[in-house]
């Protein structure tokens, strides 16, 4: 399984990944699922990728290799739409190649977020589905995720908004990741977190969160400790709240 | 779908139950998912249920019927074990029934959480699968879920445990009925809840939660306006967390 966030705020762009990958319970590995291409200045396109991990790792090659060639490649399309258009497109390539007798059963999909901005455009957050259409991050739904979404996503309906700023949408992410990771073990450690300042092209920022992250561990620890007390402090229900079972029913 | 959590503490017992059904997004109905068989001061035997609408309606009204009768029943059985096996095997008997070509892909199964104390036993929770077989709440688990159970499982993982008070319970399983309720439409009001005091026989409580609730809508209020100031509060991360992206990357 896998976990991915990607939000479109006002300011800049949060992405926040796990890096586990699993083929059954007892086969656990670490790979990163966050890819960054980038010119210093000129673009910043961010990639965070679920699903079959042979797919999706032969899609990030192909992106990568073609980099260096002269044709259309992610370093040279001229919009973040051009670039989610070429992702789809390898995916649907690598599928169809891949898709022989041998992998009859195996489901060879993948999905990705794409997100950047490129110089003389403007921000922009997309969803790749499996099937390579794809959906963008709007105000009104400013963040997409991938994988194992649900029990991440109150702590981010609640509190996430296009205007949010970028460290509250951090944090807001981490505790999203945390809340996820009680309940899955198959979403994982390291996370992969990126960070782009709007109209920047150059200052995003990375991290790798790990087991002995002191700062994760705060405020993940700050957040256990805050909801306990929240609980604490509700109020009681009003004394008539609860009727007596007897007068209700009588099997 | 559905969601119904259980929960089995030191002090007694609490299940709350949605009763949205539907079948598309486009037919939904209101169908209680929560039942009580009770002899006030000698047994008080709670199901909810999530599956098959015409299954567990069919169980349910089995059950009811019988106790009527003068053979095992939900009132005669001696234990919450016989009561679960009980169950379990009216469900077997139903879709055995109603298993023919005319429904043949139709899924019929149905799944039920069972709790409650008899008399001269000791408090209990089951869960029954929709395969018939079941699993029992022990003090190390002490909640069980049916239905759509990940988007509220968050608070529950992190503030539930078996010597939680049975008010601070019903707080916590409250706030998870409103995450659940936030990111999915199936999920929906009225809220059904009961209240078991361990070893009353007869001291149980229900209520139902309407649309217009004061109580349930102050405490959704509070803790949505909590978190906000709770995700305020955490701490910034520190002046070296993050690398430029320059420094790591180069595509």
């Amino acid at each position: 399984m896998t976990y991915c966030v990607a939000m479109h705020l006002a300011d800049g762009l949060v992405f926040i990944s796990d890096s586990r990958t699993n083929a059954g319970i007892d086969q656990i590995s670490t790979f990163r699922k966050l890819f960054i291409f980038s010119t210093p200045g000129e673009r910043l396109i961010a990639l965070q990728t679920s699903g079959n991990l042979a797919t999706s790792q032969s899609v990030v090659n192909l992106l990568k290799q073609r980099c260096a060639g002269n044709g259309v490649n992610l370093l040279n399309v001229g919009s973040l739409y051009d670039a989610t258009a070429l992702v789809a497109e390898t995916v649907r390539e690598v599928v169809c190649r891949d898709r022989t007798p041998l992998s009859d059963t195996t489901d060879l999909t993948c999905s990705f977020l794409v997100g950047g901005q490129i110089a003389g455009g403007k921000m922009d957050l997309y969803s790749i589905y499996p099937q390579g259409n794809f959906i963008q991050a709007t105000p009104d739904t400013p963040f997409l995720q991938l994988g194992e979404s649900k029990y991440g996503r109150p702590v981010l309906d609640r509190n996430l908004t296009y205007q949010t700023s970028i460290g509250t949408a951090v944090r807001c992410g981490l505790i999203s990741f945390d809340s996820t990771m009680h309940s899955n073990l198959s979403v994982g450690m390291p996370l992969d977190l990126l960070v782009y300042q709007k109209d920047s092209f150059s200052d995003a920022k990375i991290h790798r969160i790990t087991h002995d992250d002191f700062y994760f561990n705060r405020i993940r620890l700050q957040w256990a400790a805050g909801q306990h007390e929240m609980l604490a402090q509700l109020p009681e229900p009003p004394d008539n709240y609860f009727m007596p079972i007897n007068k209700v029913v009588s099997a």
